[in-house]
């Protein structure tokens, strides 16, 4: 077996490598106008820039590693679709003014800790790229398509020198395609914009509940009753695990055990603990089904199963869940019961414990290194074990002092629709996190953003992993001190436009929604609405409305982003305004914008009713623009200098008390930087 | 051998059939709200809807072909697209309110001339459709797809009962992959598109003097010198047969002969009748290269490579091209002057047609039917060689008198951004074909749209087709009378957005590449530009600056959608001002655009010369503001009554005189309506 933990070393000498530079990465990060993200660890601007003509071409020098041709065509492919130019991809490898160095070759399946690092070097006549690893490569070749932009001179890249590494080694996005199915297409998309932002690891959360995803030829009734036909062929999966690997990304796969497994148990109850029927679940939530960790032929099952899917996946490390079980089927098996009196199992946590620690070494056995969430942490896990923390910095902080390494989920939540500031700060080392010795930081990994899937589909999780996802990757990227927000939204704005290079959707799908929902090709009252309203934050979504497997997502809620980007402009000119600071343009833009708003019900109101999935909202525009309405006449008091009377201002703050109630499990984003200005002008 | 002529009998029936029901078919068209395209042969409309909603399925009561059961698995997936609802793919085929029945299978390779009709019948509680065979199946369900609209029930289709079949059996689009190569993707969401339209030939144009397209093991120079590295392998060409043909859709191969075949000669030099050397052309036009019709290696060379592609392409017929030979190679080359006087071959016309008949013999004896474009036709020509018209009606007519078989391109050529009403209007048996006897109407077997690929991308190919190419499938597929402009173009629109779904890129790559060039995620003022530009007409553009294969084609020529639908509204617009027709409505848009377009160079200017892209497009820009500004007095003057002098008139027929002139390649279309507005108001 491999080393455990090989990278160790490297860690340590990389933090105190950045610590040096700190300062001076942050301050980068807030003063260039270039439109990097992650911001590399280290930049030096200079003077002018290097043109992209029909000539450009790209040697290399060095392949060690096949990764490298194919990066150095796949380069090709992105900057022609990013320029319009069409490069030969075909042409030698010996000529060129970009030039790639690769040191050495990597590892034929990537492992956690290889050298990611870097050396960038644009010129006004030539770019080197150097690497140790092609893994550098790799991310050296996103780094300068980001740097590309259009200039009188055509397209370039200016001069630059940048040498970067990332702070954690663990970079990670989870998709959860248990809930509701992903095809190949969109993990493959997916795992394209996972390379543009310098992620390294997809965490594909195959199995739950409500379906089993992944082809088992041990077990066939796994897919064929737990399914509904939507699942993976292994020779999908290993498709998967190849187009990654291409891109410096490893595939985690997880099968959550023992609990969130009903869908295994549509095809194989003997392993469950309740009586059953079985069949693939259609709620949503925390459901009983559990596996039974008291007989012998669960773990012979699992060893099986382990022992097929370890073959098919290749990362070192295996994922097996082990969160939120309710405990209930075990409760209520009398057997069980009875199994954990002889065997002085004192309560369903420990005997998860048990559970854990047999397929542990089941999972050690056929030479993985196990993962798990907050849950499968007990005293005697062993020091190998990596946890997930969904449950927040105390729980993360709590493993890596027991000696277990750790990644940071919680804040990282991306299907609970906050804003990319809410996420983009929340750091690894924060929190509890920060008061652990050097020894015990070196056992945060890094972290993993969470895609969740009860309200996502293949036509719009885009829009909800990105762009906020790329805020996140910064995060375990860049260094600690890196976390200017306005100078993150600038940059997360300008790398979001490049991901439709990379066929992501998240830009493209909420026009297309809105034209279906309407039934009109240019829904531009609609798009109005939809700029200013959110769903609602956290798990709101599933009180204000019920919700299963079988629920259409085809409502505005479904179609607009997570974070209205309108809204949080908006929110910054109420708050200039409020605060005395605002310019004339400022002014005028609120203006223009609170008269549309305001206006716009009119317009909306009698197109809503000719469909069933717009007919909802005619109370939410409604509102929309009332409340505009009380913004702009605040406006124009403030303009005008005339001071609200203080019934007036009750008045009207009771009216926006009134609009903050979520309609159509949707929430109006005006009402806060409305609030601001009645409040300001009651001043 | 298979008889020729199988369907002829079929399409006489057919004719008569359908002459009964001309006017009926036609006043439908006009008055139905129906969003269909192509307009079915009969459509009797009824009252209520059938309400789909998540316990739809289809159930398939006969399947004699995977067809059906794969054409019901994908319509299941479009249908879930088009309506946001999750359908289940992988239910029973026994229980449905939606019920398929097929009489018979099809042939296992799709034959022209195989049974297209289809019955299909909406009722409020259940839907049937029926057909002789699974290519009216394929059809039925397109027709389904486009009923489904959104309503106050939620989705529904009318009910409604349609008898549909085909007026010509060859309805095709041609797309050139040898001028610019389109990857798998691009032509397999074009096949998409030719389904959703009832399409049933791609005509795959696989070679040409800039690239040869198929990997050919007998002959692996053809690839390896002649496609830089842009070729389909023989593997994907049979996934594309394959794709094509669980669509209903035949795929003709050519290989253009003996001239537009430079890029063969880059390996295999011996064909040639030039000394060489050769390399793959990077000009446009026609060039000189031919290959010797006088060497029997010549035809020992095409013997072997026609026997392995008639083995690749699985279609009865096979195209030998045989277009634009301007013979100088052979004029210069000694030893083929003396072969034709030897063996009396008086010209080069006899010299291609002694090459034709050759090759004939060749393609017959691997049992395919040779097809050819119009030179091809000569008087020994065999009766069963199939005659493609790109010179016009008069070409096809002689071709059909002559005993052969027919189809027409000349009046399709989307690659000469014709507005769709053009191509709309020109019949198949119109022109000289009207004057044929019904024998020799029966010869012309459709259509074809030519997409040939000098100034097209995978980028922007999408919308060069669409949704032009939906009007010219409703002349192949519909009654003769069908033929009102103003249903084609609401229906169209509709179809336009419905294409969406099959993952067409048209409504998007405009935006995409506005971002693109200018740098702006919202380039506002450069998309109210882009609006009312068009690309100039025919093969204006190549005169207007120079292009050759390495030219990036990512300037707004390129960007903007062949038909201006903004000016085509502004035209009707004008034109019902202009004859004192307009609504109130209509005058306060027409004000509203001009005044619009008039400002929108004071916003655009400043940004122009930011990027090298749209710098060139300032003269464009103050010159559409300065033609709306003259549009704007002209409509003030109607509106007031005034009545403009001859002399104002003068300036102003002037002033938009010289703005008739291209700039960056580009063609003001607000000129002629606004031409029209001036010369009311001087009246």
């Amino acid at each position: 077996m491999r080393p455990l933990f090989p990278f160790r070393f490297a860690l340590l000498l990389f933090f105190a490598g950045s610590m040096l530079t700190l300062s001076s990465a942050a301050l980068a990060q807030e003063q260039s106008q270039l439109a990097l993200m992650p911001w590399p660890a280290h930049v030096t601007e200079g003077q002018g820039q290097f043109v992209i003509d029909g000539s450009f071409a790209v040697a290399v020098h060095d392949y060690p590693d096949t990764r490298v041709l194919e990066g150095r065509r796949r380069f090709l492919e992105t900057l022609g679709r990013e320029t319009g130019i069409p490069f030969a991809v075909d042409v030698p490898t010996d000529k060129g003014a970009f030039v790639i160095s690769t040191a050495a070759p990597g590892e034929a399946v990537e492992q956690l800790g290889e050298d990611e690092s870097y050396h960038l070097v644009v010129a006004t006549d030539h770019v080197e790229l150097s690497a140790p690893n092609p893994l550098g490569i790799l991310h050296g070749l996103q780094t300068f398509l980001q740097l590309v932009h259009i200039t009188p001179q055509g397209f370039a890249a200016p001069v630059v020198t940048i040498n970067d590494q990332p702070r954690f080694l663990w970079r990670g996005l989870m998709i959860d395609v248990g809930r509701h199915f992903m095809p190949l297409d969109v993990i493959e998309r997916n795992i394209d914009g996972m390379e543009a932002v310098k992620l390294n690891v997809l965490h594909w959360h195959l199995s739950d509940d409500q379906g089993f995803r992944v082809e088992s030829k041990q077990f066939p009734m796994l897919t064929e009753k737990g399914s509904n036909g939507s699942f993976y062929t292994q020779r999908e999966v290993r498709r998967v695990v190849e187009y990654a690997r291409e891109r410096g990304i490893r595939v985690v796969p997880e099968f959550d055990m023992p609990c969130h497994t009903t869908a295994w148990f549509a095809g194989y109850p003997q392993i469950a603990s309740g009586t059953g029927p079985y069949e693939i679940a259609t709620k949503w939530g925390v459901l009983d089904a559990a596996m039974d960790p008291t007989r012998e032929t669960t773990y012979e099952f699992l060893d099986k199963f382990i022992g097929e899917m370890t073959a098919l996946f290749p990362d070192a490390y295996f994922h097996i869940g082990g969160d939120e079980c309710d405990g209930k089927e075990w409760d209520a098996n009398a057997r069980i019961q009875a199994y954990m009196r002889e065997h002085g199992i004192k309560d369903n946590a420990a005997l998860q414990s048990y559970f854990t620690g047999r397929v542990q070494k089941l999972v050690a056995a056929h030479r993985k290194i196990m993962m798990g969430w907050d849950e499968v942490l007990q005293p005697d896990t062993p020091r190998d074990v990596v946890i997930q923390s969904w449950r927040g910095p105390k729980a993360l902080a709590e493993a890596a002092r027991q000696g277990n390494r750790v990644l940071l989920s919680n804040g990282y939540y991306i299907d609970l629709n906050k804003p990319a500031s809410e996420h983009y700060l929340v750091d690894p080392l924060g929190g509890d996190g920060a008061s652990l010795n050097a020894e015990q930081k070196a056992r945060v990994l890094g972290g993993e953003a969470t895609m969740w899937s009860e309200f996502v589909t293949p036509e719009n999780i885009d829009s909800r992993i990105w762009p906020r996802t790329a805020a996140i990757a910064e995060r375990f990227w860049s260094a600690q001190d890196v976390r200017d927000v306005d100078s993150m939204y600038r940059r997360m704005a300008a790398v979001s436009l490049k991901l439709n290079d990379d066929g992501l959707e998240h830009n493209s799908s909420t026009l297309a929604m809105l034209q279906r929902m309407s039934g009109l090709a240019n829904p531009e009252a609609l798009e109005v609405l939809a700029s200013v309203v959110q769903p609602p934050l956290g798990y709101a979504r599933e009180e204000l409305r019920h919700y299963d497997t079988s629920s259409p997502l085809n409502r505005l809620v479904d179609a607009v982003p997570p974070e209205s980007e309108t809204a949080r402009e908006f929110d910054m000119l109420a708050a200039a305004i409020a605060a005395g600071k605002a310019s004339p343009q400022q002014w005028q833009q609120a203006h223009d914008w609170l008269v549309l708003w305001r206006d716009n019900d009119a317009k909306l109101a009698p197109t809503l009713a000719g469909s069933e999935l717009t007919a909802e909202l005619s109370g939410l525009s409604k509102s929309v623009s009332e409340v505009a309405a009380v913004g702009l006449e605040a406006l124009d008091d403030l303009q005008n200098h005339r001071k609200m009377s203080g019934d007036a201002k009750e008045k009207k703050l009771q009216l926006l008390k009134a609009a903050e109630k979520p309609k159509a499990v949707l929430v109006d984003k005006l009402v806060s930087p409305v609030e601001l200005l009645v409040s300001a002008s009651a001043k």
